[in-house]
């Protein structure tokens, strides 16, 4: 076994906490003696004990001389939890290895500092590609202080999401729709546009097998339109988040705020995106699953306010010159203003196609 | 080496004559002694040797007491060339090894049995699926009488073919566009609408690296609004059909009529796509590549008659409610009514993804 296969383990374990950490990072620890496993252990949940707890613990009294493989940098600092750092030292393992720092600046290379003057040897930048990617939400959303947005859309072939008609149950299959919950589970917010609440009357809830932390439900809608009788705004499921603009009816409001939906009103007439995910990351919320309309698809797109885009093909073809697209809106006039993209991933899945892109960066 | 492994040879040498055959079918053979390629050949081009005259002369006297393995079964009538299954008894090969037998009720299983009678060991079947994938169009032609249909579209991730101002040039990659010309060469004939022309004046050519064979160019034209000037009737790089309804005013038939075009009137005041394919089909059109607009493709898919559909996605986001996508026209009402497809492949293709998909037929 090399550095390599225990980092992966411990990745591994870090990757599979998605969506039970927020607003902490996914981290895995794996403790390794005479290249035998004697620790493992993940964060689970914030407020709870960091990876490198679990691992120690589990190791018990042969942490001592042995090599622990972290994928983040142990902490130094005093948070809901005492640092790592002191607790690795007071373990005396021998070596610390490392996938990626901390894009924490509370922490970034101080725990490495830490370990080292204590004398334990520490390597850093194992699979750290592999390491930031698990991360990466975390990581754009402590260093930009805005939610990791994801844009979803699930079309037909010809890049329909419903007949001239407007039916659309269903494009994709039951194995993308499964699919996308699994993408529920793992965000702290969904958001839609009022058209869609008026229209399909949705849950937004993450509906799998072995069940789901609900995102909480986030619903943009400038005029306050959302129908008092909307299931998300009396199924007590999960939070909902209704935004809206300086104009929305102070009765309506009065209203909602009986139900179980709070309204969050902004000081513009119209939703700036840009100022609706600064309000959205001031509140705790780092990663942002769209799952809106053709129109409010269409203003995240125009505002290039996307980190990742989910799309869904699903080997049909519905035709027609006024069947809606995903992506509505305004649109770019000109090719050169489109926006870019790069192919992460492309799978089946079921019948179906699933596609992950990601605009491609300035220096790139 | 095996059966498998010599056959897997012959459908090589057949598929990279895809272009070059029409109307005939693509076949590629090998002669084998001891072990040892002794001969190889494929059929080349509509009245030339078929494979196994191009193999057995390679092979000459080593041919006696040799396999042949020959991707489709050897003919027993005189067509534009003697016999192959005379040949191979004067040969005196030992055994004949084939893909598959001939749809061509001409040919079916007579080849086979004449083999037999002079005493030759005869196997069927070997690798029989890649081989009948191999004539797929030339299959479809002869059981059907119709040409078989590929129907093309390249765009963004969002399925626009343009920005909301009309702009498309260029969606999808270098890559994409090159491959499409392979895809030209291949086909006896391509088909566009009237506006096509009419807006982009295209020449509808195959412009590969080392050249490539023009598909015959093929325009649904009801009211012959073709422009006098179009290149397309001008630049006699290959021949120009365009088809009109029996309402297109005798003048203008005349006047293309002294182009490099020929107008070909059909009974009808509105095209009918079945109609439109049986008509080319009579005209000896096996295979047609369709690289309609919105309008066109809408129409053969309204009618579903498609074979295939061969899509090139860019990851871009056009975006826009009013940008135009690749299958417009009518579009099915119903979700119950679209015409379901199965993915075939996907692969990457430079920047961009190709995805081949096929009708479901019935039976599956």
């Amino acid at each position: 076994m090399t550095d390599q296969d225990y980092m992966r383990l411990a990745i591994e374990l870090a990757a599979n906490t998605n969506g039970q950490t927020s607003p902490n990072p996914l981290v895995g620890a794996v403790v390794v003696k005479e290249n035998q496993i004697v620790g493992m252990g993940a964060h689970l949940k914030a407020g709870e004990p960091h990876a490198e707890v679990h691992a120690i613990n589990m190791a018990g009294d042969k942490a001592k001389g042995a090599t622990i493989y972290v994928t983040l940098e142990p902490c130094s600092h005093h948070g809901r939890t005492p640092p790592c750092a002191d607790l690795l030292i007071k373990s005396e393992v021998k070596r610390v290895v490392i996938a990626s720092t901390d894009p924490n600046p509370l922490v970034a290379g101080k725990g490495i500092e830490k370990l080292r003057k204590a004398g334990i040897e520490v390597d850093v930048g194992i699979l750290r590609e592999e390491a930031e990617q698990l991360n990466e939400v975390f990581f754009h959303y402590i260093s930009t202080g805005m939610p990791y947005v994801t844009l979803k859309s699930a079309t037909s072939l010809d890049g329909k999401i419903a007949t001239v008609s407007g039916e659309s149950k269903w494009i994709t299959s039951e194995e993308s729709r499964l699919d996308v919950h699994k993408y529920r589970h793992q965000h702290d917010g969904i958001l839609v546009g009022v058209n869609t609440i008026i229209k399909d009357d949705p849950e937004l809830t993450t509906r799998l097998p072995l069940g789901g932390k609900n995102p909480i439900r986030i619903i943009l809608d400038t005029n306050l339109r959302t129908p008092p009788g909307a299931k998300i705004v009396n199924d007590n499921k999960a939070p909902t988040w209704i935004i809206v603009g300086k104009n929305a009816a102070a009765e309506k409001i009065q209203t909602m705020n009986e139900k179980q939906a709070q309204v969050i009103e902004m000081s513009f007439d119209t939703l700036n995106i840009h100022n609706v995910l600064k309000l959205l990351a001031e509140k705790g919320i780092t990663s942002l699953f769209v799952e809106g309309g053709s129109q409010i698809n269409g203003s995240f797109i125009k505002a290039k306010a996307i980190n990742q885009v989910i799309t869904y093909i699903a080997p049909k073809i519905i035709g027609g010159t006024s069947a809606p697209t995903s992506i509505g809106g305004e649109g770019f006039e000109k090719m050169n203003e489109v926006l870019s993209l790069q192919i992460k991933s492309i799978e089946t899945i079921g019948p179906d196609i699933k596609i992950i892109s990601k605009p491609i960066r300035k220096e790139e």
